[in-house]
């Protein structure tokens, strides 16, 4: 039976004058975009041109919502209420079916960014918000979750689909965490190493840990980073290995359609 | 024959703690809410709970685009490209619809705000991108134009459905051109004066001119305005006189359905 | 011998278009302003409008910096790196400074603002990041700070002058610290009850605590509120109270030059 | 006797995690830095890090300010009232100067960015508001501004201290005027034929007009780029071959102190 996985990445985080990634180049290596949506990055007219050229690459297309925070890009916690939180990423998704109804395309699943994404995987207070808010603004969307975290079961006694992701360049603890950033060898810089330990985790369903055991990780879609020559080499690599090793690389929104 | 007009006004102004008009009260007043959409005025919890509002009283909502100028309200001219301007329509009024699914209600029509408005009445460049913008998001959004305006013809000749509003509160001169501003007796103060031309203007298709003479003026909605007590209490006179009058307060958009 | 005391409040929180209080009648009620600088509320021709009335009035202006965050008034707790929030103070106050001269006043002081304030009352790395910035741009400026707060010994550590802050319309507990706005009680809202609990303060020290105990507030300034009719009458009402038992309303900032 | 020029660039216009330019290698080529000031570019962390490292490169500091329109970069004409624009003027001297003061540098001039610095070349209203913010917050700043425009004598006469500049990469007409950018040949690519008309605008006073003929240029400055690697190269070419030639690159801000 063929193995199959999807590849996500951060994409149309652009803003005004101020280039960020190459998300020309990361449009031939992921099967779904995370496009960001104006409040922590992305402005409308880079959305746009970011959101067409997803089209003409037939990558899938997901709302990167995040917190209002343009200078800080969304990477700060913030002490936002469940009615604002709600209320933001409403209007975020809205604006950005908007352009991808102009596009061509359509919006199908969502991954919250930064300090948002890792404050809903363990906060349920934001975490129910933006299930809310998703639930209210459409039910379809996907949402995209860190693998092992409680969120995924909120939002699934909540109704919606989740899916949850690997990181390409991360290091997992053996029970199946992401090692802190603040400790030695939580990120994986060799593109061999990390493109071997992706097809691993296709193949075997989880990677070897950070004490030196294998750990399952239990996710539908791999997260690659473009924004920088190095970033892009190795989400590149990560594609070129799976495929050559049979792998599909598709993305979990578009199938079966 | 029972006389239908249109009032509409600009409504979700409001910035985080900072408020702006009444709309509770205005929403008792206009058939049509035109919704800012946060690049003008209006932020999402604000504009979230304007529409729930509107829906409560049966108030059709239009999108109230403007110029990115949050400090400046949008009523500073500004030369935006017509890619920016296309696609900064689009997120406006891709946000609202998504605010506007989730109150259950849904957007029906666009009205530029202030400086926004006023340019492309007559500028045909930004004029085009407002209405490329509509038509690519949603074609069957109605468009509010100033009457007797350039931008009427080219969004007709595009496919859009135009309505023209009147100003209760402005003077007009014999030819259907508003009076300036910047001249003595081009805004109205008196509630019973403004009232009583808004009578006339509905059963007899104009108002007096600055110049004394009759003015026809062809258009399908009066404006409104409701940030300030005066002008609340203005446009409450306008509709009760009206409404005395026999003269149905009903939405362009809303007939029929 | 005379009692001496002063009034802050917070001023020039307009921004753009959008109404913030009442700067107009505070100017004549407190003895110094702490005037917003652009980050949580105000925008530059408000905040220069605002010191040329200060000093017409010859109030004491203060620089209330806040963190970057317009649309939720500063109000919402933002885990902001040190470096960002020592650049981010810095701009504020040299901002401030910029259109103090412009104004023909000067800058005297800093008093943070809403989650700012009640952050860096306690956690000290944020709390070291704006003595530091205020170090670097101006040694002279005083803090103003939360009566009772680790803050105040942090600062007069790194050389700072500290003035701590009674606020008019709150409950304290016997132990001086304030009573929480989530407890039934916490906010007073008497104009009268208010002003006598000032002229308690200034005549003994103390108030009367929510337990009933009387308890010592080391403070030399008050905190009044102008942004609602009722807030500025009851601190008009301090005013008043406190003149004429002879108390005189003097800035701290200005005494002795 | 020694020829002397200053060379001038625009930096610190990065903004949070967005990178613009190469501010590290740019500081090593000009004499003088425009540092952004917040409102079309530079966040206050980023623009510290920049006044820093200016400083340690004994490279003299301006303000390089703009509109109100990071989105826009403030490249859009903005049509500001004259009250709104001496504030903003103001804010962004005054924010400069304290993020310098804490960087152990001073500003020591102004040059307006994009938008703005067109507009005012020859707009009365706007280039007075400049002027009249400069002179209010410090009227011992510079001014910079475009060679041969009618703004240079507004502001001598309001007792200013201007400094022309020349733009390296751009053809002249033999009036002394820019060619537009939006004819052929208005931007010149070739380091070496940039660097040989700038040696010879310095030795001989003016460069070959677009029509053939050679035309003055009464300028204390030129104007270099490095927002891209191929500016960078070119703006490092002209330092090389006017130092080659035994011309000194000196701030005009600096000399004589």
């Amino acid at each position: 039976m063929k193995k199959i996985i999807d590849l996500n990445s951060d994409l149309g985080e652009s803003f005004g004058q101020w280039q960020m990634g190459n998300d020309h180049a990361m449009l031939k290596v992921v099967s779904s975009a995370n496009v960001a949506c104006g409040f922590h990055a992305g402005s409308p007219e880079g959305i746009f041109n970011t959101l067409i050229e997803a089209k003409a690459n037939h990558v899938v297309v997901g709302a990167h919502v995040g917190y209002p925070d343009l200078v800080g890009f969304g990477r700060r916690n913030m002490d936002i209420s469940s009615n604002e939180l709600i209320a933001d990423v409403i209007y975020q998704i809205g604006a950005l079916k908007g352009l991808a109804v102009a596009a061509g395309c359509h919006v199908d699943y969502v991954k919250p960014h930064g300090a948002l994404y890792n404050t809903i995987a363990h906060d349920k207070r934001q975490g129910m918000a933006v299930i809310e808010a998703i639930c209210a603004i459409d039910p379809q969307l996907v949402l995209v979750a860190l693998a092992g975290s409680p969120l995924i079961e909120w939002a699934k006694e909540s109704g919606l689909t989740v899916v949850a992701e690997a990181f390409a360049d991360r290091a997992y603890h053996a029970n199946g965490t992401l090692v802190s950033r603040k400790e030695v060898g939580s990120v994986l810089h060799d593109p061999e190493q990390v493109a071997q330990r992706m097809l691993q985790f296709v193949n075997e369903g989880g990677v070897m840990s950070i004490e030196g055991t294998f750990t399952p990780i239990d996710a539908g879609s791999i997260c690659v980073h473009g924004d920088s020559p190095g970033a892009l080499a190795m989400a590149q690599k990560v594609r070129e290995l799976l495929q050559q090793n049979g792998v599909e690389i598709t993305a979990f929104a578009g199938r079966g359609q």
